[in-house]
């Protein structure tokens, strides 16, 4: 068998998220796989290397499959490409070796948060968080700070019966203006359920001064949901890239 | 009354156009009027400076109407942007003096025609053609010098029976890369039906090598709308900007 390794773009606006649920065809997992199936006749499991949430974008997810070795890589590509909707897309496509896996060997992945501080665009409504206030960018930035590093991130996990390790290393969080948008980007080596949106939206409460930069320790120390902020919207955040050790 | 004259952004890509057509509500014009109908709880006319066809967008279309002089400007523009849907947008409301037509008061209009000659993006996949082929710019752009001055653009109008003057000025024809995008510029005093889409359409087939620059006079002179190229597409299509004295 061939390992197949593809990078994906979508507009997650009509999906319900990443992975197969139930018998739903809306989500990108099952989208693919079907025509995987289509094309090989056989039933093929597409892993993801994120499992984007409903609604959520994504510029550059990575994902991985067999098929058997009598269908080239570039074959594959253009197939899933020509059955593929719209909002859908291939943007790379490759043999891997037989060892890669999307999710097990990324080593990071990088999350974009887009935020409109002033009047939302028409073309971009579908792609930015509609916040139409500004924000305090330095409170942002020194709460952001405390995110670094080694971390328990329960409070920003919206899974309610956790069972397994809640730490993960975020590598970095920036925050950067663009006219009257904010750029929140967040690399890591794992991200929790929501983990992303609710950072993003405790984020947002400090620099709306709803909350002090200095009280993000509590946040974390907390190790409750209820601790952190809100979890704001799916419109707003992309899967930018998965990073591998070549 | 007090005339209002509005600046509008919409995502064209499903309406029928600007212009009101029989008892169809899905216009720019038919949504606006019925939000206006509902506020003063009488007819209302909505005038726009151009009349953008089906799937056509705008980021600076101009409109002006009258209403009771009971109702403030920048109350009139936040009823507007409260009952649009989000496609559609007022950017901008204040009152205009008696005399200002948005179309009649008009000096240039300016359109922008976006081409992507390289993959389309999963994001801008409605406000972009697909092309998917590179274009010699600098054919194009010699193609494009022959437009520019008053010319009558019969060969350029999609108008089956056209009993009015088919002579228009344009101002200005710019062609700019930007990545793998073209992106074609067209100011002018008006312009007929289809108009822009048909001189998009013959400057790609310039680009593509179908057509040479020098031919361009002739088409001109053909008065006859077989002698230019096709008609591209709308989703590629913006009015960009109408201009006015002062």
């Amino acid at each position: 068998m061939r390992n197949m390794k593809i990078v994906l773009q979508y507009d997650g606006g009509r999906y319900d998220g990443w992975q197969k649920q139930g018998n739903t065809e809306q989500t990108i997992q099952g989208r693919l796989e079907k025509i995987l199936e289509r094309m090989t006749g056989s039933l093929i499991e597409v892993h993801g290397a994120g499992r984007t949430d409903r609604g959520v974008h994504a510029l550059g997810q990575v994902a991985n499959f067999k098929v058997p070795d009598s269908f080239m890589a570039e074959e594959v590509k253009e197939y899933l490409n020509r059955y593929l909707p719209e909002d859908i897309k291939v943007t790379e496509g490759q043999e891997a070796s037989e060892r890669f896996h999307s999710r097990l060997s990324a080593v990071s992945k990088t999350y974009r948060y887009m935020i409109e501080t002033g009047k939302k665009d028409v073309f971009e409504r579908k792609y930015i968080y509609g916040l139409g206030h500004s924000l305090d960018i330095e409170a942002m930035r020194k709460a952001a700070a405390y995110l670094i590093g080694e971390r328990d991130f329960r409070s920003f996990c919206a899974g309610k019966r956790i069972k397994k390790s809640t730490v993960r290393r975020l590598y970095e969080v920036s925050i950067e203006e663009q006219g009257s948008k904010v750029i929140l980007t967040f690399r890591g080596n794992g991200f929790l359920y929501h983990m992303v949106r609710i950072m993003a939206g405790t984020l947002i409460e400090t620099g709306l001064g709803k909350r002090k930069p200095e009280d993000m320790p509590d946040v974390l120390q907390a190790e409750n949901r209820e601790a952190a902020g809100f979890t704001a919207p799916p419109e707003g955040l992309f899967l930018v890239e998965v990073e591998y050790d070549t």
